[in-house]
């Protein structure tokens, strides 16, 4: 058997000057060895907060304590981090999900924006099948300056939550479904074609995405002062 | 050439005492000469009543005045009768739509059951982006026996619907939109995963055929002296 | 790691007042500890039924025996209900499956069906490649109040049926098949490409669905004393 | 502008003797000054038949009638010939189609085999909404050694025509249709699926091929005295 | 035939009060007739601007002049207004395209722009296949508050553009291409999939919605004195 | 628990004089407990031959070895039999396949053409990439009297074989292959648009409809003594 | 009506010295005002040549004969130059199609490497459903020192090809055919999967981005004196 | 149970005489029976040097030490020889990719071009959302005859390495990404739609393939002494 593929990761340490975000890394479909080098190499570091998305928990308790203990893991969202960056004292985010099994997501978008330094309020299960429920936690919304819906199936709170906020309106589809809403490709279709303007829609099941793109919107509201 | 290719059309007569629906002619890739032998024949028969549905105005429009003006005709459905079943005394449909341009569908859907001898009331531009629409209409709509719902984009009026309505309801979608939701395909997948409980889909556009599956549910709470 | 994800889970009590159905807790997608909280917390209430559908028996087994006595499990439909809803002495539905790989969907409508208090009958192995299958069963079919038909494949079924009843009819695409026909889709085109007259169709695989529409058709010909 | 591009076209004249059917040549696409060429080449030549297909009336009206006068031209399934194949004594095939519309893809079919010399026998308007349609006429297409069945929509009429004869069974989609079944996808997915064994498909619309597959099939019963 | 189908149209009065936007009208499928009578009632009504999108050329000419005059129409992106919202004095937008094709899309972003009051900039003709052209530019680009790019094609510019500035970015792809480009479903896909994070996404030609994400953001950082 | 869900299965047992196939069990997608009561039912059974396809061995190897004796199972095709159908005197296919892993499906042929009673021949490892290979062999398939190819990836081996052989030719795609030919939809595509004419096509991995398809022409051309 | 749209189109000038390749002008999806813009800027200066592509003859007629003239058009490739690249004095291509069809992209293929100064020979009417006319000109393909080849359908002719040559190959999909062929999805998929190793491929009718990746080959093999 | 399935294999042997390149055993969708004859025969001749690819390390573990100890074998890339053919002492390819997802598929292009006799040098970790990651090796890549770049998700630094490089280019997407980049779809479409020309596209995750054509265009440029 041939050497060992150690990967060459080259970090873009310059994309915060760039772009305002740190970089994260994405740990589906890196080979094990790869997530442990990288999760070492970050263990000890709190000085430069890094955030894993998509590290499945099987894969993180497999490595030795030593790396774990040095995250702050959360299995339902499947992120980690070894310190977060330093906390605004001004902006909020709302993040609305439609039903229990858009938790992941949700989570996933809330869990990057605690990451990025951003406060953020989680409005969870306001699903349309029984209008009240958004209803009833519209006006709190409201008071965020961002908001982000994460839904699957008919994914129809985003189109009835862009016909009840002013604010800049995120959409993230969900997995969740099955038949025609089958990976989420029902919910990410009926966001695009949202009947109430200005919606804009990220990838499915994309809720770090989710978080920068609030995250932007929020640096130009309340800029840092670089 | 060879000789004319006349159609060799058997109608299924015995149709309205197997499942309580007359036969009606679906216009669409029929050749004309093939739509004039059917107008025709019923042109002057309207103790036979029959429905033409997907009949372009150009095409009927080019027929000898004999005809055109034996049947009623309307362009915005695109369908015509030469009379109508008799008129049922009890049972009312209503039939919601989301935007003007679900029109042509929403009327295919109210021709059609006026056709059948039912009763039947429009409710237009019910589109969720401004939900009050919905809400200043619903308890009318909830005086019907059985709702029908066309709408295209998102189509997130059905699952709203369906959280507002204890009705039968049969959502249609329209193949109004562009880019994701060309040729109402976000409609079709948004409505078929809908969050809110028991809505039935019809294929996209199929107006006719939502208008025979609510007077299927009108036989069966009105049955008719048969 | 971080504090546990109690999912916040907000019943829609007024559903059954709005829409004549209960609220079911759909199950897939949801984290196993999410399940745990609900199914505990309706275990000793059989005065509140609820339903659980697409709940695995691997997941529901994995449960202290306090809880899963508290049920009524199903393993073939992976439905779960902790009592049914008031028996309804009036109204028949009929589920019509097409192959035996169709039996885990017909069998959660009939489930659903019984949960909600409707009596229904079965009728099993009525595939078209035989016509004398659903000949020799139709006139007991058409004794029921609405028809529900499951079938995969090329779904053919839904149409034949179509034309040799009046009653309602709901069709349910299954993902039985493969290739063309793998995940339901060439049944779903099918059904809603009837040839037959006012068939109307549910998402793949969506037996509760299909209850639920059945069930706001038998509510409208036989209205509960409300 | 540059010099013209007349057309570099190699025929397989040897086709016959290693396939048993003569080439033929497929219109759409080919550019008219092409087809001009083609026509005049085999005009005055009935002693080397020729089958042209997907040739449209506008353009084959467009030439001079020199070269019109030559050719049995069809406008329902645009096919034309100059001449046809020695007529066969024996073998018959049946055409099945389901309605009206599917009318030039069968017609295409039974055009292509009167070409290649054998019988073939229309069944018009079999569509199973109506079962009677087809039950009527099963007995008369049993008599055939090879049927062709043309359909759109929901295509059911293949499976059932499937469990109603012995006979080697071919299935051509037709694009008839809107919504799902636009382009005859719908169809085609259905056939493919078909509940009845031993249903073969050709691609939707293909008429041609569907006839020559027939015609390999009465050349295997009963052979050519080459 | 039967009476004229007046649309019945409900305005959605209070939206700018609960979204911040004011209702426009969306062209594309509604009758000529419909158009005719939303277009004359808002011809003398600068004290009510109104957009109209998706206006074809040939159908705005084809209107009496008395209604024409009263417009400003703009026909590459096909929009029309009898009035402009209010000039804010702070607040800009970037509108980035990558070739001429994109054109059309980026106008109507701008247009819509426009319309609501905001200053807009375009950027022409950036695409990544010369480096160079963005690169020259970005400064410029980042003096804006948010940013809007439209491609077509790879749409790589929404990535690379991404990579080089924190602003709000907002991505619409542009039905520019043929073969797997076609319709702008590659564009799509790339932009949704962008590897520079917090990229947002509209449908496919959104150019309207495009902005109204924009205004909505611009809202947010300059919100207006309600 | 409820009771039971013991399958109620309808043997088609007059299939045969109808289509002259005899009913065959797909597994897939049954219950394990319903396969126990079907193979039991036959295990003792061989004057009713029976065939049981994509039966996995793991499932038909966890069975009672009083089962398991009483069939031949092949593991490669995932087919049992309790016995074979009487030996037919004349008449034999041939089986073509394009590499070693369309083995698994071209085996389904040959043993459901064993198991009906007809003799056929495998011609192994035919791909076009080495010519040589399809053209070594033609000679010996053109004996046959009827051709099924299996070919996943392109399928190019449907089309040339198409153009080497008049015997009537099955074409079954395999779901060889990754990427675009993920599921055998590229060699599905392929096949029905093969440029030779007169190909005809089975749904993917279907090596039992291919089989009967050409149990139906073999039948055609020595018909049993009925 | 606002002020004119004069594209502001900025020439890739310095593209040649990056990638070997002049910048051409795709002119589908381009407004008729910017292709008289930029025909006209180039008309009078062949010492700056440029090649038009996808430029409809309607629209190029339409132009004064000022510019037509100064113009060398091709109406089968659409395709106009006002002048070519200086001749390459080695380096030959081979261009092969399969039927008449393809001869539309083929030649856009030829008039762009004959636009870049390089030498090709057209191969025309090569489909395998006659192996005999590859095999003709195989010898003559080989002496070529790059191949492209451009099929529509099943692309067979691709993988054939593909088995017989060890020169660099590249393969276009053509849009010809119609079901699943249509828009050439079918030809693409069979030429990504061929089982003939290290055949690269193109989007669907790119005969010009052929021709780029057969010159950036010939460019290596014979490099320009820069 | 019926007698082994030995595969019979027909290695093309002459393949490198027609095509330059010799035959690899693809090991997919081959039974692990198949793969151990195949590994056998080929254990101890190094001096026929085969590749195998997609050849999961569990399968190749399972097998005895005598043959894995013949073997070379990579886990990442899934591919194994038993020698290599001679080295070339000119011509070099570059294998550029974006992730270190990619890394498993650029791995396998250049094992391949290793096994194939070519030297190839990896750029890893290119992808641009960093601009400067691709611009800081851009000088490199160049000094290449022929580069390879391998991208999942968006691709776009295919577009942007076309835009940057002369040479020959060979686009490998990867399977890398969820939503709608999941399966590489989304690459897929993006690098066939490349805004840089001359840009060739293989078949996702076909590393080997990519190989094979680098290989062919480095035979041109550096032929082989035949």
């Amino acid at each position: 058997m041939t050497e060992a593929n150690t990967p060459c990761i080259r970090f873009d340490l310059e994309r915060p000057k760039r772009i305002g975000l740190p970089e994260a890394v994405f740990c589906e479909g890196k080979p094990r060895r790869a997530l442990h080098t990288l999760l070492s190499r970050f263990a000890g570091q709190p000085q430069t907060p890094i955030l894993f998305t998509r590290l499945p928990q099987d894969v993180f308790n497999s490595f030795e304590e030593e790396i774990t203990r040095a995250y702050d893991y959360d299995a339902l969202s499947r992120t980690a981090w070894n310190a977060v960056m330093p906390k605004r004292t001004q902006g909020r985010a709302a993040v609305v999900s439609a039903g229990t099994a858009d938790g992941a997501v949700a989570r996933e978008v809330s869990r990057t924006l605690t990451y990025l330094g951003w406060t953020c309020r989680r409005f969870e299960d306001c699903g349309v099948a029984g209008l009240w429920r958004i209803q009833s936690v519209i006006e709190d919304i409201n008071k965020a300056d961002v908001v982000v819906v994460a839904a699957g199936l008919d994914a129809a709170l985003a189109s009835v939550l862009g016909g009840l906020t002013e604010r800049p309106l995120i959409a993230v589809p969900t997995s969740v479904g099955y038949g025609v809403a089958q990976g989420g490709h029902a919910a990410l279709s009926s966001m695009l074609s949202s009947c109430a303007p200005g919606v804009s829609v990220m990838n499915i099941d994309n809720g770090y995405g989710a978080a920068c793109a609030a995250a932007r919107i929020l640096n130009a509201i309340y800029p840092a002062g670089k």
